[in-house]
């Protein structure tokens, strides 16, 4: 820059114009928000310790490769959020100008009245204000006598007259209406007069169908039993059993990707033979898919249902408290539960997640012995379709269970209780197929290096430190 | 009351009184907005001609039963959505006040700072503030010398400094702390300065983990082929050939759901064995849940790979708009897509959805031979994640097709495109099962009742027109 090649003096000077600069439009232009903001996304993250720095896990030869594609599938995923809706708007003090702030929402392509445009300003020979927006045209009713009207139809309409009244008439009348189809989207609109300026958002969404679930009127029709069996037909026919002392008509689906598949007989199950070994999380995605109740029960192939099993009251928890999306129980006295800290990270390095145990947040309100947590044990009664929008990653073939809850972290309300239990059969018992199923359940150490490998990638994570 | 009892002028006086205080409050405390909402929301609506109304199809000894259910579940599920994020505000004007509109969000249980609160009033000898709120508590820095603070740590925050320069200060260091766990929802903010008073939303969100899908490095990491089949074999091996000569390894996953299953043998097919005519859309469900991959590409049994049929098109299409959940092709040459045109209608008759064949809307960016529409054919390749949120119901077992797209309106962007095709197997074709198929393909009179039943409840509809 010229400005440096003279004496220290002017140096100086010149750079304090330029921090002045800065300053004034970091205050007067980019809103504090928008800048904290910007400074928390650029920070990187140090991971807390006792962290798994899950870079150090990718192939080698891969690593760069890896890094990249990710930063490519982070940036279109982040192009399906629509940025208008949750960009930092203020309010100014002391404008003239009337507008909404909140609440007004669209359908695309069709015309919408613009709730609460007016201006209330102080005695003017004249008035004009002009109303910009991107997504969409304004239109406007035939002005009466005695105002002016441009860009009727368009993107940037200005309206202008001598009387506040008749300016305030018309613009009680002006409608928006979206240009480009879409189901959920944002526009900005901007609205000025004389050095006035405020800047409001048009929501544009395509109103759901609703999708409800007939209760009916038993146990029956609230829920369904799903499970997942491999090599433990002895086990699951001893849970099979104990259900049905308790609940004789109640549906069970059983997924099996056992190696030679046995046929399991009685009313209302239903059984869907995988591939052999597919896997664990294949077979828990598989048996949600197939419910048709509102609610399912997730239980284990070696659960036993006792006198403590009562379905009815989780029901009634998940009934009471309409926002929750599951209910865990406790399994043979162990009430497993635990939070997810999550720190969002910088965007090429990714974030922190400490999956903390025995961490909870408030109890339910008329459920003292309910709280609120982020991931339960393996009994649980959800809502069928709040978990099927979050799917059992069938990628993870062996041993899983938190990564259901952080891939559904932000998108299951998740509660834990210690009033319904559940039995667990004994763990030292000889079966058939014992040593082939422990050669799959315990996993080798290239599973643990692949669980960390797809963190990595699919969770968009830097670290994991599991307490 | 006792203004009626005097004379007809002083009736009239007071009659007058109240319309004029009534009129007072619509115009200045009942925003337009919410009064044109209050009236739509208990308009009921006017099927159009032709269309089916569906409380004439329920059993006619459960039809109150039914509606009352209905209701109850259509209550519950409205509580799953947040009021206060939605709700009508206006920014009044000429008010001294100034305070964020859009994008304040802060995470659960964690302290945020407020930006943007300020007060800009004129010369007063002392400046006093209020700001409440309802689901968290309000928290400021150690006030300095000069200005008075109340309810720090509580709802209902006063500050109050003979300084405005002083009072903007501790405004500007004021936080928010949400005191209940909930991974999406809203307060409502009320900021007051004498006569003036603003209400401004705050988002309280839990982050979600980013969930990405590796796209590795060629179409088999890209997409999985999905179908169902029953009963069909024949067809089901020529369509496998006709894969096989275009892609040699790329996943083929089949839901089977035949009498007498037959293993397909093969590298890259996977297999699964459902209870027998458990049905189409449970099948369709089974499928989408073991994709691997972030798309699939749909396809019926009796479909064929021709050399038109080129997936990488519509990968493309889907990669240059990640906003895109879906994108059908041609069938045969049979580009078949529709529009829904739906009305939310009353809450306790429910609403209008009327299916309009050929009908879309724009075409999208770069792609002049692709629209945007509301459902496309069978054959169509589609996220995994977008599509796994809404769910082929298992409950429709036989003929289905717009219900999938009903259930996903305003979920799923979907558009159509006529550059990639497949081609369909001859219909006439003898073939072993030939009758039996048809048998359950042809639907009894019971399943189109049970259709409308149906859509009666979980779609909440007073009434359907397919156009």
């Amino acid at each position: 820059m010229a400005v440096f090649n003279r004496g220290p003096l002017q140096t100086a000077a010149a750079l304090c114009v330029i921090i002045l600069l800065t300053f004034y439009f970091m205050i007067f232009h980019n809103f504090p928000g928008e800048l904290t903001k910007m400074l928390s996304t650029t920070q990187k993250l140090s991971c807390p310790h006792g962290s798994e720095l899950l870079k150090d896990h990718l192939p080698k030869d891969q690593s760069e490769e890896l890094l990249e594609r990710r930063a490519k599938e982070f940036q279109k995923q982040k192009k399906r959020a629509t940025s208008e809706l949750s960009r930092l708007l203020l309010a100014m003090p002391n404008s003239p100008l009337q507008y909404p702030i909140q609440g007004f929402k669209v359908r695309p392509l069709t015309s919408t009245l613009i709730p609460g445009l007016a201006l209330h300003a102080g005695q003017r020979s004249s008035y004009k204000v002009a109303l910009d927006v991107s997504k969409g045209v304004l239109t406007t009713e035939i002005p009466a006598e005695g105002v002016k009207v441009q860009g009727d139809g368009k993107t940037r309409l200005i309206v202008e007259s001598r009387s506040l009244e008749t300016l305030n008439d018309l613009l009680a009348n002006v409608t928006y209406t979206s240009t480009v189809y879409h189901i959920h989207t944002g526009d900005l609109a901007t609205f000025q007069f004389e050095e006035h300026e405020a800047m409001f958002p048009i929501t544009i969404k395509q109103p759901h169908l609703p999708v409800l679930y007939d209760m009916g009127t038993d146990i029956n029709s609230h829920v369904t039993i799903t499970t997942k069996t491999f090599l433990r037909y002895q086990q699951l026919k001893v849970l099979l059993r104990s259900i049905r002392r308790f609940y004789s008509n109640i549906k069970v689906i059983i997924a099996d990707d056992s190696f030679e598949p046995e046929h399991i007989t009685g009313a209302h199950v239903e059984q869907y033979f995988m591939p052999p070994a597919q896997g664990w999380f294949a077979g828990r995605n598989l048996a949600v898919s197939q419910v048709t109740t509102k609610y399912f029960l997730w239980v284990d192939d070696d659960f036993l249902f006792t006198v403590k099993t009562k379905i009815e009251k989780l029901v009634e928890v998940m009934e009471a408290n309409p926002e929750l999306d599951m209910v865990g129980g406790t399994v043979d006295g162990n009430q497993f539960y635990f939070s997810l800290l999550y720190e969002e990270g910088e965007e090429k390095e990714g974030g922190c997640l400490y999956r903390k145990s025995k961490e909870r947040f408030n109890s339910l309100p008329g459920y003292p012995q309910c709280f609120l947590a982020n991931g339960v044990v393996n009994f649980f009664l959800a809502r069928t379709d709040a978990v099927q929008k979050v799917g059992f990653d069938p990628k993870l073939k062996r041993v899983a269970h938190s990564e259901f809850f952080m891939d559904g972290l932000g998108s299951l309300l998740v509660a834990t209780c210690n009033h319904v239990s559940i039995g667990h059969q004994p763990h030292g018992v000889n079966y058939k197929d014992k040593a082939r199923y422990n050669n799959f359940r315990n996993p080798a150490e290239n599973y643990t290096e692949f669980s960390f490998q797809l963190h990595f990638f699919k969770n968009h994570l830097k670290c994991i430190k599991y307490g």
